[in-house]
């Protein structure tokens, strides 16, 4: 379907074999070059780039960069010596007859043009102009290629879950307030005045109904929401790719999205192996600070708790010790080790405890000396460090001194150069806690009234070993879950969820939940739970995250067509807006029901 | 990946192969039956039946309709004359040796059994019990085959469109308010006290911006919302099958979308004939008295406006008299063409005039004796009814009085029975007016503030005959648009669109949008037209309607998985729902800005 009331053909059909035909194009004005009294105009479409010769300098003077044009000529071979062979259709041109300007362009606000040799990443533009131009930042080779290589993704997971029976079944958008751990948009109903829609931070509920209603496999492309507070890389809306079975356990879970994350990679040019390795959640923190670690590269984190057990040095008489080794890194100078001190406290800890192993063997740095000389003598040793390297330390609290260190880690393997973006190390993170207490810096919202709260959601089936007694020491109590990580990113996460009631309610005592609320909030799953609800697990992806990873882009702003900016804002459209009195009006959020009775 | 951690096969897998082999299955107790000390137990899984015979009483007693059930046992062939044939697996049955009950289900609201006979819809509860307990609705045959259907369908048109070069894109829900006919719903924003976003009416806006960003063909399965009064069978959201694709012509994007129907529709096994006819808006309203007529039978409505130009009856001395023919009704009871009188009443008219032709080939009915001889003489040959025929009349506006005689064309072929649900007859509405005066009972909201509206929307392109002179004449201006319709519905629409600023701003003047609102409401698409917009068109299917056609339903509500009840309810859930205080003020929605201020 090349063909349309614009062209005979894409500017990419141009080719060799059309040497002698004439043939339409329509497209934008990527380029122009003047010489010698012609015109070169690149003509870009869609499909790629085709040269236009335009020998009436009459048709060529309006054309300026990005004017949309519709162009009838004949094809040529180029002259020897002028063939791009960067170029598909670098062999031939196309000689104008005739020329129609179909839209203008007023200049341009920032350069789009495909064909600018050279073009780095160095010449955009602010984030905020790249966001209100979208259109033409839409049209950077780059963006066009990340919106092409998206669509896809969602293509080859579409096929791989066709393949093995899954049904893709929509869910509602306009759910019930329920209790997943972050805040919710909320809409207001002008039919039913005070009462509001949710939002959904995800189909869980809903998907959960669609095994209680015999859908055994389901999968969506569901778009999601959380008001959370804007940080890093977060949108209020983002998508999600939703699966959950029937009858199945972990194992068939993980098979499955093996297979899809296999077919998606596929799909954009890369091979990856399955099964993918597995690390369970305490691991993930000992050897890597980090319960999404990064395993494109080693440098373990090591404990030395023990190995100070007697240490003279105050500062490493505590619940923890541990290390990471920052190869070659002894010889730096004292001014980048001030700069990891500064890296630490905006990371919450007091600082960055370090050594330095000398190339001339010796022990060097501010700890060295506050230490016992069996403690120096055998570091080298405990931590694994050759002659030349340094070695950071933290100490303190177990949790955070390992996040201390695994952030190091990553921060160390960034400064060597060595994360390649088309390297892709995966990885399941298994055997995670039920649950959790809330952490001051945690965005989550507490769901219940107890200290407790749940570490992936409250529909999480605590393992086998744990189904007797999670409620009398939920503390140590384990799940059936499971997050897939990909470069140090979690991109999905998923669990065997709860589909017995009694198992369901002890649950939500353990998270301060009493049956009134539960009821209100989401009394609707309690009570399909009696109604023969089936085993059934699931998990979803992260999948502009995803997108982006595949991209080689580090913001997922990158893969979506029309994100918004920090604080949610659109500097495209100007959304959110006000809204007038009238439309204010008759949202109804004004109502007032003794009004009303009057 | 029938193999998981509850089952060895489905229950559809085992037939006459698998004999002497044992199996696990899991799934519910469709139906029990008990002969002789034996229980009998059907199976239900998402594939299908298959008989369990369960020989031990102490392992059969518990079971009870739609526990879930885990089974092993041994696969043999039916004694001779139990064959189902009906079943898939009607010849063998599973011998229990094991079963596990998975979960247990309370007594049911209603019979969900797919194995009862003579099932039939009237057996139903009440929409509302049936949306209460919508996951034991989805679990009838015929829910489920809608679901699977409807994902088929959908699976159908990617494929189409895939294969025709389009690109999948997600584009926002968190928009500006634009003018789309309708009410928005809107969702305040926490991080922009007093701002708020809009949920999209359609991607309009959206799509046309891609067209702009060089994505020359778009597609999305869409979530759109609009926030109407609730009548017939409407949803407040709902799915749209939305496609654009730039330097194209009507002509393009009708061939396009006919490949897309044609596949989609042979997804459910029917096979359609493409190029589908068309009709233009005059023609529609002349024949059939709607701008979505129902072809799937003649029986054209009849213009009497010149034939009655002398009448002495006072009530044909109107600008527009048109008769129907209701076949063979001649000699209906009385109460009928009564009741057909209340019929034209609730739809504001004042009745409906009629006459039979006697079997004996007298004239009778109350409008016989008001028309002079000469009229009476030739209202056969003018109508082209029969000796048996009734004929009605509408006179009086022409566009009112055609739409009640079309309204009568189909009740009466209701009352005929001949619409058959699996017959498919499509046509394309074209030669649509670019503007109409909004209607006192239209639900569509003025966009403007003149009294023109647009008939698509704001973003259609005048004709080409009309784009120098629409402003000066809007009443008879015509547009680039076009409606799909199947058996008298619409099921989609779209046009060719302004790509041009200066044509864009003509048509808000019409509209009575001033430059200052216009830049306000929707400036980034007239400035985004300021880059190179290129040539565009496209087309959106009513992806809900498109599945209750397909699938054989009257609402839209047996094909969407969790709809809403009338006046935007959720029975099963409880949505919307009043929200907590600390929700309301998290909203923002009661923002001062003069207290911040302080």
């Amino acid at each position: 379907m090349s063909q349309t009331a614009y062209r005979t053909h894409h500017a990419n059909d141009v080719t060799e074999e059309l040497i002698g035909s004439t043939v339409t194009l329509s497209g934008w004005v990527d380029r122009r070059r003047d010489h010698g009294g012609v015109a070169f105009v690149d003509l870009r479409d869609a499909s790629g780039l085709v040269q236009v010769v335009i020998n009436d300098e009459e048709m060529a003077r309006p054309l300026r960069s990005e004017f949309v044009i519709e162009v009838t000529g004949l094809v040529r071979q180029r002259p020897e010596g002028n063939e791009n062979t960067h170029l598909a259709t670098g062999t031939v041109e196309v000689v104008a007859e005739k020329i129609d300007i179909l839209a203008k362009s007023a200049a341009l606000p920032f350069q789009v043009s495909t064909s600018l040799e050279n073009e780095s990443e160095t010449q955009l533009p602010s984030d905020d102009v790249r966001l209100k131009y979208r259109y033409l930042d839409l049209r950077r080779p780059q963006m066009h290629k990340n919106l092409l290589m998206r669509s896809a993704m969602s293509k080859a997971a579409r096929k791989a879950l066709d393949e093995m029976g899954f049904t893709e079944v929509e869910t509602p958008t306009f759910i019930k307030s329920t209790p997943e751990g972050a805040r919710d948009f909320l809409v207001p109903s002008r039919l039913n005045p005070g009462s509001w829609y949710a939002l959904p931070q995800s189909p869980q509920l809903l998907k959960q109904l669609l095994m209680v209603s015999g859908i055994e496999r389901y999968y969506q492309l569901a778009r999601c929401y959380r008001d959370e507070d804007f940080r890093a890389d977060r949108q209020p809306e983002f998508t999600q790719l939703d699966m959950e079975m029937a009858f199945v356990g972990q194992e068939d879970v993980i098979a499955m999205a093996e297979r899809v994350l296999k077919d998606v990679w596929a799909s954009a040019g890369y091979e990856i192996q399955i099964p993918f390795q597995r690390i369970t959640y305490k691991d993930a923190m000992d050897k890597y600070g980090s319960d999404k670690p990064d395993l494109r590269f080693g440098n373990e984190i090591v404990e030395l708790t023990e190995y100070f057990k007697d240490t003279p040095f105050r500062v490493f008489q505590a619940d923890y010790v541990g290390a990471v080794v920052y190869s070659g890194a002894a010889d730096l100078p004292r001014r980048q080790f001030d700069g990891w001190q500064d890296w630490a406290r905006q990371r919450g800890a007091k600082g960055l405890a370090y050594v330095q192993f000398g190339t001339d063997g010796e022990l060097k740095g501010p700890v060295a000396k506050n230490l016992s000389d069996a403690e120096r003598e055998g570091l080298k040793a405990a931590t694994g460090a050759q002659d030349g390297d340094a070695v950071f330390f933290a100490a303190g609290a177990r949790e955070a001194s390992q996040t201390l260190l695994g952030a190091a880690r990553v921060e160390i393997a960034k400064r060597e150069g060595i994360l390649k973006k088309d390297e892709f190390a995966f990885t399941w993170v298994v055997d995670f806690p039920l649950f959790k207490t809330l952490e001051a810096d945690d965005d989550d919202v507490a769901v219940g009234h107890s200290k407790w709260t749940s570490v992936h959601h409250p529909f999480t089936m605590p393992s086998a070993e744990w189904l007797d007694s999670f409620d009398k020491d939920p503390g140590h109590a384990m799940s059936d879950s499971y997050d897939i990580v990909c470069n140090g990113n979690e991109i999905g996460g998923g669990s065997v969820r709860i589909h017995r009631d009694d198992i369901q309610d002890r649950v939500l005592d353990v998270l301060g939940i009493g049956e009134e609320e539960a009821k209100d909030k989401f009394g609707f799953l309690l009570d399909a739970f009696k109604f023969g609800a089936p085993p059934h697990a699931g998990i979803a992806f992260g999948w502009d995250r995803c997108a982006s990873i595949l991209a080689g882009e580090d913001s997922i702003r990158d893969v979506i067509a029309f994100p918004k900016a920090g604080g949610g804002t659109d500097p495209l459209t100007g959304a959110p807006a006000p809204i007038s009195d009238e439309q204010r009006a008759e949202t109804g959020v004004d109502y007032d029901p003794d009004e009303d009775d009057e």
